[in-house]
């Protein structure tokens, strides 16, 4: 596996655009194509939240029942949630322009909104936007970078990468981008993710691999603990690879999962190093689970905790609040049978033995903690399972971005 | 039932007491005695976190296996978890030193610790405080003011409550103190709480009663999501009121369930108002549920919710965080049914209305936003259950209190 520069535009037949709409943002990008030459099998997971965006449910109607995707039309700013009925056929209607443009199928049209809730989307600018997107999409890595910055919200990077790998003596691209920064606790996936592959698989396989992975990666990410209604995560395959179609659970299907997770867990830990107001990417780590279930379930804990978001922005090494959010997770276990251990890229320090503080340099723990990617380990001697999980630290700028996000 | 002044002390036969022993904190009192003059029958509900403080395992113990108890020593700074066999030995010469002089058995006596999680306490500091407290306690408002006063940790309010309530043609006092500012997402019941009452009530009925208070009023409040290692609430009744002892649910036991409630709910509002950082004291009420259940888990998913908290503290009317903390609650609803309202002590306004946003005054909004006792009233229109939830504001100051608490 190779990683190469890029996202969305690496493999081949995808074209992407960003441009002006005008939809609630000033003087920069807010709205994206994404389009493939092709028609494409497409899969999708979207957001557990019962208050689900317009886009939302129109994209999972595509997924299901459409015999094919061939673009994705996203704006910024607002989201089409809490919207009703007028909410949904504004979806209708982009899909219609985007499908006259493109001269493809309405029901091969997916879109996608992020931003506030409860307003309408002008649908007239949504159309004027997509006329736009349509002149100036390409097969470049630069039309790729336009569109991944023009999803943006509070998000202060934009977020994409991109693999190589050989499949049935064909080179095979896997790429994507995202966005999401603030109401991210993705449940069934992340908040806005595109990701595209030249790979020729059956539609059945490519939503089981979306599936399970995202149960190790976007699912695994928390910024604040807030499930939004708009989370979705599609990925379009449009076959020009050229490989014999992936069919069955086979070592080529094996190498694409490989791909497939590089591109989730690499974007997923981009939104949490990059959560709202974040200083750090903090990660935890547990390891020596009874079952995998429960290692997910005690590092989300932690990840998730206000108090330990806290710490570290405060680079304190406070053991407790570590202990205390493993206790409350909901697994049962003997606090005496724990060891924990923070960690940087140049450094690792055990800070608890058997439940109770080591001896350790405070000055040293500081020092690791104030790294721009944190780890915590949790060592719980019950088993062979692990899990991670990533989120960031909870500071100021949060604060400042959420007490007035809607100005 | 009359509402008095004071707190612990108010009930016959209570004595309190409040001193500097110099735990962790400087020049301030951090140790309290709570003491009544007969044994008492001891009602307790402790965290539901598996990493349990060792004075909530000593605690357990005494109130459940225990004929009486008469006495709780607390102190403030440190919590006395993580801290193994050594902690829970700290606890039981606590006990004993408190039974020598208080001549009382050493397990009628209850401890208590608030404070920084995994270091241990100075045991001869914590007994250098008993001898204080014994000497300095007595059954005056001044002296339960003092107790309250030196539980205090980021707390920047003492926080107690009393009433009156006549019970077999005798007066029976109700009153309780507690404590708690962070680290609050009660699991069984608070931070650190006691009541006391003269009343005379089987042991049995005692738990009963404080188990179900605590559903609607200790369990529904959270500060930071975080569930402590050491919430402890124990309520003492000593019988000195004179009445015949309650042993069945009748009237009077009724009539003490209103009195207790009272309390209860008044001490969890206060912590919840006065948690850390806040400026505003957030109260979720959801109401035409289908079940209590639901509404419980409803109003509590909004307050929890770190948007919904930073939006108090903005005063921005933000329904749709409002709708996607409701949407990920884990209740399956139809969000097209539901109303919003918010509301203060002055003014009520209707911003949401079958799920979409109404054409509400934003400036009439802030206004009612700003106030420093904020209700969001949600219509389900499902049933008739309804429940509600106490929060506060999630602000900067929140953020600076936690980002170094241990220094």
């Amino acid at each position: 596996m190779n990683v190469i520069e890029g996202g969305v535009t690496a493999a081949a037949g995808f074209e992407a655009a960003g441009v002006e709409a005008g939809i609630k943002y000033k003087n920069r990008k807010d709205m994206s194509l994404l389009y493939s030459r092709v028609p494409c099998r497409a899969a999708g997971v979207f957001t557990g939240n019962v208050v689900k965006a317009a886009p939302v449910l129109w994209d999972r109607e595509i997924v299901a029942h459409s015999p094919y995707a061939q673009a994705v039309v996203v704006n910024a700013g607002i989201a089409n949630a809490c919207t009703g009925k007028q909410g949904y056929d504004c979806c209708r209607q982009t899909a219609k322009k985007a499908a006259e443009e493109l001269n493809i199928p309405e029901d091969a049209v997916l879109v996608a909104s992020t931003g506030v809730i409860g307003w309408q989307l002008p649908v007239n600018k949504i159309e004027a936007g997509v006329e736009k997107l349509v002149k100036e999409k390409a097969h470049t890595r630069e039309a790729g970078q336009a569109a991944v910055e023009a999803m943006m919200t509070t998000d202060t990077k934009p977020k994409q990468a991109a693999v190589e790998i050989e499949i049935d003596g064909k080179t095979v691209t896997v790429g994507g981008m995202c966005k999401g920064s603030g109401m991210i606790h993705p449940n069934m996936c992340t908040m806005l993710g595109f990701i595209t592959t030249d790979l020729a698989i059956s539609k059945e396989l490519l939503q089981e691999a979306l599936r399970e992975d995202v149960q190790d990666t976007f699912n695994m990410i928390s910024v604040d603990g807030d499930t939004s209604t708009n989370d979705t995560l599609v990925v379009l395959a449009n076959g020009l690879a050229g490989n014999a179609e992936i069919t069955e659970k086979n070592a080529d299907y094996d190498k694409f999962r490989e791909a497939l997770h590089y591109i989730d867990e690499t974007l997923a830990k981009m939104m949490a190093g990059d959560g709202e107001g974040a200083t750090a990417l903090f990660e935890t780590k547990v390891i020596h689970a009874a079952t995998k279930e429960e290692a997910r379930i005690l590092c989300k804990s932690v990840v998730c905790s206000s108090l330990t978001k806290a710490m570290i922005y405060g680079h304190d090494a406070n053991v407790g609040r570590i202990m205390c959010a493993l206790g409350y997770a909901g697994v049962d276990f003997d606090p005496e049978q724990v060891d924990l251990f923070c960690e940087s890229d140049e450094n690792r320090m055990q800070i608890c033995k058997d439940g109770m503080l080591t001896d350790y340099d405070e000055e040293e723990a500081t020092k690791i903690l104030s790294a721009p990617e944190v780890r915590v380990i949790v060592d719980m001697h019950r088993g062979e399972a692990q899990a991670a999980a990533w989120g960031c630290d909870l500071t100021h700028e949060y604060v400042n971005i959420n007490a007035d996000y809607r100005s």
